[in-house]
This record gives C-alpha cells, structure tokens and sequence, in this order.
C-alpha cells in the first residue's frame, strides 16, 4: 500500500486526483498505476483499471486469478466491476468513498446474487494518509 | 443499432463473445467498437469500454456530454460504471442481460443516489437478433 500511496501522490503533481493502484502476484509487483483521466483525455483510466489492463498484458492473460490489487480508494462501480471480471483475488484498499465508491457504498457492486467474481475485500491499510491526499488535493483546487 | 450489431457480428467471428458497440454525437459516428477481451488479453476490454475511450481520444476530452452509446447487449457494472463517469446523454441497447447486467439487473449501478450521473436508458431495439448471435455462439462454443 505504501507503493500505491507514492503513486497517489504522484497523481496529484500531475494534476489528477491522487488515487494510486498497484497489482501483486505472489508477493511481487506486476503493475502500477496511477490516475490517469485528465492526462490521458480517458474516463475510463481510473487507477485500477490502467493497473489491470498492465497486469493482464504483462502476463499475457485475461484473468488475473491469483492477483492482489491495492488501491488507495475504494473503488467506484466501473473498477469494481472491472475487478470482479478480471477476477482479482483480494483487494485492500485505504480510504472509503461515501461519494464515489461501488463496493461498501452506492451500487455495492460484489454483493449481488449476479456478480460473477468476489473478492476478499480488506479495506483501511493506509487510510488516513489516502484520504488526507485526497482532501488536501481538492482543498488547493477550491481556493 | 444496426451498425453495432454488424460490430457484435465481427466479434463473433474473431472467437469473442458477440457485443458491438457505436457512439454517436449529434447523429454522427465517432467511435466504434466490438468485444476485445480476449484478443486483447484484457478484461477491461469490453466493447462500450473500448468505444469510450476511443470516443474521448477522438474528441479530446474526458467527458462524452451529449454522446448516445449503442450496445448490442445491457452493460455489465463495469461499463454502466464507466458510461456513468463519462456522462453518457442516452444509453440505447439491444437484449437485456439477467445474468451479467449491470443496469436493469444485478448492481443496477445507475439506480444508486450516489451516481454521479444517469443515462437516459432505452432497451429492446434490435433484442432479437443480439440475442441471437449471443445464443449462436455460446452454443458452437458447447458443441
């Protein structure tokens, strides 16, 4: 989680909103990602979703069974559904997002009869140095 | 609709499960897309995603104000998510999804207060034939 903090953080030089993911197999780093919408002119370029498309191309795979996902933020219902088809194992995250989020807020995304894929969901490792990114981010932004 | 169709019908043929998708703005095309995944090895790669980030790359931009989306199949959380985040104007699809639907079914990601924003929906135009080609192929597949 540390490593996706710096990747947050990273975010936020650049003028995204500081939400950074990284994938692990085994232990080992296999992709990193940070926010990438306004650079990359690309909605879709959340964190997760730039993390897996990296993980499954370095493996050659579709699904990333076995994986760890660690995220900065809960996930909104886009990631978590994307979690959910590219079947990653466990996911941690640090900050919940009452606003945003998909897995324990709004859409709630694993928890219906129909999701395909659930992960082991941990959340709060590095909570309150995610969330104080994010607000410091959005505070500069407002001023 | 009938273009996306043609899109699942390509897709179908490339060994993906049958899903196209188009976007238009203001009754123009400018993207165009049919399931990647697993040509791609990528889990994101689900024809709406494909078309949005094509469509966002096209105009340069990250929103898709004013933009229609044409699927060929509901979307699942993971595209109802991302159409959510590119503020999508109208989501028109073909045949419903009971069990991978994200948007009549399942985590119904746009039924939630906390989506940021909300399609008009339109469902059931050209039902049969998605449905079809869905239906052809998973039963080639089981043979």
């Amino acid at each position: 989680m540390r490593l996706a903090l710096t990747l947050a953080r990273d975010a936020a030089v650049a003028g995204e909103v500081p939400v950074g993911a990284v994938i692990t197999l085994e232990g080992r780093v296999i992709a990193t990602a940070s926010n990438l919408t306004r650079t990359g002119n690309d909605p879709t370029a959340h964190a997760e979703i730039v993390a897996i498309r990296a993980a499954a191309e370095s493996l050659g795979q579709e699904r990333l069974e076995g994986c760890d996902l660690w995220v900065t933020l809960e996930p909104c219902a886009m990631c978590a559904g994307a979690i959910a088809n590219a079947r990653i194992a466990r996911l941690y995250y640090a900050a919940p997002d009452p606003k945003g989020g998909g897995t324990e807020h709004g859409a709630r995304v694993f928890d219906h009869s129909t999701c395909h894929h659930r992960p082991e969901v941990y959340a709060g490792l590095g909570e309150a140095e995610a969330a104080g990114l994010l607000r410091d981010f959005f505070r500069e932004r407002r001023t």
